[in-house]
């Protein structure tokens, strides 16, 4: 299973690339950050965006995209622009027929970690060892993509192929009505 | 001036187009609202969405988007969702090098009404007389989105051109960094 996970922002946009199954070893196949200019448009960097998350979908044929499920308990104007981010990538993944899964950051903290209140550094050496890498992820966007990949291999591959079915399933006929 | 307005919402985008000029009478020349449904996955609701807002700039070509700037005051699950479609609509006009503005409800309302705090029958009644309309158009929404485009034009031309040649400039040098 490949997955790329997408922490989603305006201005970096976090992006990780995993390959592998549950209980086996896994590999990092990329990591990166989509960044957009903080005094661009808003509309030039949601383009911007699409760009990028365009260009690691086309160089590694995800499976499954992964995005943090963003709440608003956090700072207003962030949270505002990390909807308009992860809505940018749900809609790139959705166009190509590629299944999302949002994962709340409790549960990827729980799923890499074993504590759903796990601090960045924790996430980070996890996600390290998980992918045995030599250092980990800069900056913290990039560790928390691959991070969020990671826990979709391990919620169990079962409720993910009923995901990738009904996405495929609808992905043939979506639903537009202009009235 | 031809400006398309949007309303954004994931269940009812309320769109409308408004041509003319300041100090003159307005023309609507489409008015609707792109649906999706309440139980489709979130992923292609925003493409849903996408295929609405792409036939409206096809049909109509406008010269200027304005979208309702999204607050975080109301209701959480709303206001992430109307940040998503909102992130959309931005998109699709900022691909196609159209400028986008945003304008605060009472904005629009004060535009249309005379007083920011008007309520949703007030800007539906002014809507109906500035545009010659027969009755308030309904939903709510798609009342909205043609004050939206009220609202952007009467702001003035000056204001506006410089918007666009702005929007021009930068949509062809969109800057997405992969690092």
């Amino acid at each position: 299973m490949r997955v790329l996970g997408v922490d989603p922002g305006l201005t970096r946009c976090g992006v990780g690339v995993v390959e592998g199954v549950a209980g086996r070893p896994l590999t990092m196949l990329g990591v990166g950050v989509v960044r957009t200019p903080a005094d661009a448009e808003l509309g030039h960097r949601l383009v911007a965006i699409e760009q990028g998350i365009e260009q690691w979908l086309d160089e590694h044929r995800p499976e499954f995209v992964a995005v943090e499920r963003v709440f608003s308990q956090h700072n207003v104007r962030t949270v505002m622009g990390t909807a308009q981010a992860s809505a940018v990538a749900m809609l790139c993944a959705a166009r190509r027929g590629i299944p999302v899964a949002l994962h709340t950051p409790s549960e990827v903290k729980a799923a890499v970690t074993g504590s759903g209140r796990a601090d960045k550094a924790q996430v980070g050496a996890m996600v390290t060892r998980l992918l045995r890498l030599s250092a980990p992820p800069k900056p913290a966007d990039a560790a928390d993509a691959l991070a969020l990949a990671i826990c979709h291999i391990w919620r169990g591959p079962a409720q993910n192929r009923l995901q990738q079915a009904v996405a495929l399933h609808t992905a043939k006929a979506p639903k537009g009505r202009t009235a």
